[in-house]
């Protein structure tokens, strides 16, 4: 087993690794930005080094300070935790190169889902449902019209190298095809320097379903079922919950042996999730794209499997085999997650950092809170918004969403603005509570003014 | 349902209380003695009202006062919690002749356990095992030197209206047994009003292993398995857990079914725990008493099933029936609860009430805070010297006791001292983590110094 391990990361999730690593008894080095020094990471470490100033490309992204780090420290493993150099495919070659362990996948495995029209190939050939569309990059706009006028319009151009809602335009004719498709092609050669794009038929009304799996390097691979996180605002997830309110037993077993072909079909390893568009109306998916890293939202499927993903990854890693089998996942109840931002929702999820001058997170039964907050802490305004995520578990949805509520009420973050007002009116919305929704809830109802 | 309710108690099972009403969208009146005006429960409450000075006699017991606002908010019931007025027959009896819903048992079901004489030839009748001993009150001390010699020494004697160690005495020899009656009757006379004592066989190495019943008002009742509360200091206990490290599942199985006749024998209704000695080498158990109430350690056992006990307790109070039959109950994982206490471990478990500058409660997977502690609050010195509840959850007990360190490494409570560094001794003492060990346990081992 590992004995010491450098948490590449921040936040939440740097917290989130340090306590199972304390929990597995490894000892944990801390990495920070000048802007973090007074993090809870960095305070619940064994030890903590500064890795450069506040801009993340020179800190946290930061390869040479980061693998310098932990080879003085005599780290033998990198958890990257998710965001930063989560799906980097370099970096995991580098501390491959370096001899240290990368608690991920393979660099092969990330470049191969990293680059879209490659992993669609690779997905098509192992029998995963993929969204019509081109075979790899369309060579032209000739081309790609005359596909689409063959599956109907819209349809949707990405940019292969593309992602997090970039790199994305919708045709709903064919003029807005042709020009799209060269817009896109000029964008994105500027910004990832690859212009290649494709096309898919644009599923308009759907769920945002995943699967999460884990994989050891044995060829196990296991999926933990699914998650809904079909509560978005601008492409960023805001809840997500499992299980989803309207999968089937059936097409939940589908889904999950597809995402599992989808792991095998890259020889993946450690945690990773396969994500789903699920048309609803015809009970249809089709692969999206597979993150291959811990999820923000993971916790979730922790709280009705029983099973630490982190800890699994870091004895994956460790080079164990899967602790358990697929027939050995038991699922019971339901489980909810909301992301606290600091933003303000009365004024459009303005970003709000700042100091908390009072902190008191909620307690009791069924109620988990994963935060780096704590009170007098300064919220520093060049990361991410998210400072805690709250999640809660019920025997029922009905039992998971009144407890969330109740769990959100109490939640005591002075000093700043959040999103928690957002999610009580949330939890109350009759359209959330029955379950019935897509990917669009948060642009057909403004939940503020309900 | 019942739709507004009263709570008459403070601290952490106040707010327990309250969570598990906000959760099921009933109004909460909430009720404090002057010193308790800034408590955590008050806040949480959707109406709060003083009921008298410090004192728990002219407050927390004050049946009139408590009874008044009650009526005054058109309270339908009350839930007392534990201690207090929670095992108080006459109160009980008094809300009935009210007209407001007791959240327990009947005033006959409390009288009857609440006398220990009465209790014991009850579950004989039952088909409960009890300890060998004498049937009912004894006469006289010639007629327990009989019983005696034939039971052998040593044995017990106890004072029929004692409890929670008060009355009781143990005797190694016929001198020993005379002498102690004698003076047991004169002390419990003048302590409790009664002088009635009966012996028993004593049992000297036991483990301390009870059953949480439930049981409607139609007959139905279950039980949810176990809990063991072998780590006491002075008949107090610290530490609790379920499942018990010792218990078979032929035996645990037979202890339930004990504890559901038992309740069944005095018609119980709500939220009970029968508490047992248990003898592991014999592998034999015997009814110690029953506790009419809920109990400060219920969250091992919702962590396992899943259940809400509360929740339960007030939907039975309500008229339901119970939500679950014994053959729903299923049991997952680990769970341990530590006691945190306003102590100072390292002198002798002193009391050590004060403010509180700074307060951040552990978090992450598995960790469940049940707590009325903020930061800046200020722990009168008049109650209970509790201040929290930390429960783990783990796949294996293992689990649950690493991550019960974890927890407990990084809970901050500055101010005051509490007993988080004997808990963190005690999760690493070999003997604690072997799971072989009986109620002696804390007089055997000076955990502070291991």
């Amino acid at each position: 087993m590992i004995k010491k391990l450098l948490i590449a990361n921040r936040g939440e999730i740097a917290v989130r690794i340090i306590r199972a690593c304390k929990e597995l008894g490894i000892e944990t080095v801390a990495v920070f930005s000048e802007a973090d020094r007074e993090s809870l990471h960095v305070q619940l470490a064994d030890e903590a080094y500064c890795i450069g100033p506040t801009s993340s490309k020179d800190s946290y992204l930061n390869f040479t300070n980061i693998i310098t780090v932990a080879k003085l420290t005599e780290s033998q493993a990198i958890h990257p935790g998710y965001g930063f150099l989560a799906e980097n495919a370099d970096f995991a070659e580098l501390c491959r190169e370096c001899n240290i362990i990368f608690v991920g996948p393979s660099p092969e495995a990330i470049t191969k889902m990293g680059t879209k029209d490659v992993a669609r190939e690779t997905m098509r050939e192992a029998g995963v449902p993929i969204v019509p569309g081109s075979q790899g990059i369309v060579e032209n706009a000739t081309a790609a019209v005359e596909l689409a006028n063959e599956m109907g319009y819209p349809v949707i151009i990405k940019a292969t190298a593309g992602g997090g809602g970039k790199g994305i335009r919708v045709a709903h004719n064919e003029q807005d095809l042709i020009k799209g498709i060269n817009i896109t092609q000029q964008e994105a050669a500027t910004a990832f320097g690859n212009p290649g794009v494709y096309i898919e038929k644009y599923i308009q009304d759907f769920r945002h379903v995943e699967i999460q799996v884990m994989a050891d390097n044995f060829g196990n691979v296991i999926h933990l079922g699914e998650r809904d996180c079909s509560i978005q605002r601008r492409l960023q997830k805001l809840v997500e919950e499992t299980p989803s309110p309207v999968l089937s037993e059936a097409t939940r077993s589908k889904m999950g042996d597809a995402a599992v072909k989808a792991a095998k079909a890259v020889n993946y390893s450690g945690a990773g999730t396969i994500e789903f568009i699920y048309d609803h109306n015809e009970d249809t998916f089709y692969f999206m794209e597979m993150n291959t890293r811990i999820q923000v939202e993971h916790p979730v499927t922790e709280m009705v499997t029983g099973v630490d993903l982190i800890k699994e990854m870091i004895k994956v890693a460790s080079g164990e085999t899967l602790s358990l089998k697929q027939e050995d996942v038991q699922f019971n109840g339901w489980s909810i997650e909301c992301r606290i931002n600091a933003e303000n929702p009365e004024k459009n999820f303005m970003p709000s950092a700042g100091k908390i001058n009072m902190y008191l997170p909620p307690g009791g039964f069924g109620v988990r809170v994963d935060s780096a907050a704590y009170p007098g802490y300064t919220i520093p305004p060049y990361y991410d918004s998210m400072i805690a995520k709250l999640i809660t578990y019920g025997a029922t949805r009905e039992e998971a969403v009144s407890r969330m509520k109740r769990a959100l009420s109490e939640f005591v973050i002075e000093g700043i603005h959040t999103t928690i007002p957002f999610h009580i009116k949330l939890m109350e919305h009759e359209q959330f509570v029955s379950g019935q929704f897509n990917t669009k809830f948060l642009e057909l109802y403004d939940v503020m003014k309900s």
